[in-house]
């Protein structure tokens, strides 16, 4: 099993405090030691940083953890290897470019017998399930929107009914953005804080190290952070509830008519595929 | 006007001596300031790090220059931008995947009234000529070969038809690797030096920093390097012929039966555009 963290926000935010927390999962506090791999978006650039070691060793970790670059949308992922060797090819989170934008994806859980048919208009290169699920993704949105990317109501609920149908075969939670929403499924495991003002002071849980939002913040600052578990010990984290798709826009979930993908595993499921 | 820098070998080897001589370019030796980027292949997976920011001031570089990636395949980029504004987006390299491979792409030069018909396959997401040929490229290859990847020489000739047929528009000096070749076209400027045993000692032009490659190298191990002008000042650098594509495997140039695009500058033409 995996880790995932996003963030999503309204202004361009960095991501060093939550980073840190979450970095000590990957060979420190937990056992997560097989790659990690954190995308930014700029604009409509992302930068995408990947490595094949664990994150307590790894350089470009560090560099991440101290060197602020600033988002309005980040996916990262601490890989814990179930299926596909570990290598760079298999490490997350993978990138794809769908109608004139990139698109980054990550996944926490395990797909059984998942091997859909593909037209190569969009391929895995790596043995994962979970890049056979993204490329599956695009693969569908490009054939069922061929001139273009639909209207927001549109497109979440042709990502709601993927999220449905993938999820048939695991666990599926995930992370997934073109650089403007960040969509999230949970299925067993996703937690989500939204900070805005009043801003105060939070700490890490898996790290001792807080951090006092006011000084790094304005008032009309909102920055959505999602992770598979808190990654705080005093603020107010919500469960996403299983079987669900959010979708965040400028640091908040929209509402869409419905977002359930019955796509939730039973309590305990991701446990069991973890030993 | 750009600079490129490329390897490829026969062993995964550290790029750290070419890259700090590379680098200098960037805002200390020369005035390329609008960013940079650089790919390392590991196997079929790759990694991509991306600056908006001059090389002499990004600590991103910094890590590259001092931590010893071991890659087969390295394409490297820094940035004058002529077209498209100084952003993340518009930063080479560029990476999509074609064939289930990552497919890598930098551009030297300046294309006038390119504006190909894209059918939605493989789209830019910024607004510079180079991705724009680099899509045009793929898209081509993928409508040309949908079964999947012809055998090398058919390959290579695809790639000097399609070279020749988007060097009518401009100068078009490129990198392109998928991993196991580097292909390298010359309109203007493109050096190269293979190093092999017996290895000796090489010094960088751009910074006063030398290296005994019999110190860091085997005997069996075989490294091209490309660059638009040569990095060092004490080895026997080659000037690539105007208007030919070469493909490096394993660290030497293979021999196609015909290498010319016919898509070579006037000599001086490379001066004019970056006036």
């Amino acid at each position: 099993m995996c880790q995932l963290l996003g963030m999503n926000c309204n202004t361009p935010t960095d991501i060093c405090f939550s980073f840190t927390g979450f970095q000590a999962r990957g060979g420190l506090t937990d056992h997560h030691r097989d790659g990690w791999g954190i995308a930014f978006f700029d604009g409509c650039g992302v930068r995408v940083f990947l490595d094949a070691q664990a994150t307590v060793e790894s350089p470009i970790a560090s560099l991440v953890r101290s060197y602020p670059i600033r988002s309005k949308n980040v996916i990262a992922h601490i890989r814990k290897a179930t299926r596909g060797a570990v290598g760079l090819e298999n490490t997350h989170p993978f990138q794809r470019e769908l109608w004139g934008r990139y698109w980054i994806f990550a996944h926490n859980g395990h797909l059984r017998d998942f091997s859909p048919p593909f037209d190569g208009s969009v391929l895995p290169v790596g043995a994962t399930d979970s890049e056979r699920a993204f490329c599956w993704i695009l693969q569908s949105l490009r054939s069922r929107f061929p001139a273009g990317e639909p209207e927001a109501q549109v497109l979440y609920h042709a990502l709601r009914e993927l999220a449905a149908s993938i999820g048939r075969h695991g666990e599926f939670n995930f992370l997934l953005s073109d650089g403007r929403r960040l969509y999230a499924h949970c299925a067993s495991r996703l937690a989500y804080v939204v900070r805005k003002a009043p801003f105060g002071v939070a700490h890490l849980k898996d790290q001792d190290l807080s951090v006092d939002f006011k000084e790094v913040t304005t008032p009309h600052d909102r920055v959505a952070v999602l992770a598979t578990t808190p990654l705080t010990d005093d603020e107010a984290w919500q469960q996403v509830p299983r079987g669900t798709l959010l979708a965040f826009k400028d640091g908040e979930a929209e509402h869409f008519d419905d977002m359930s993908t019955g796509a939730g595993c039973e309590p305990g499921c991701s446990l069991e595929a973890a030993a």
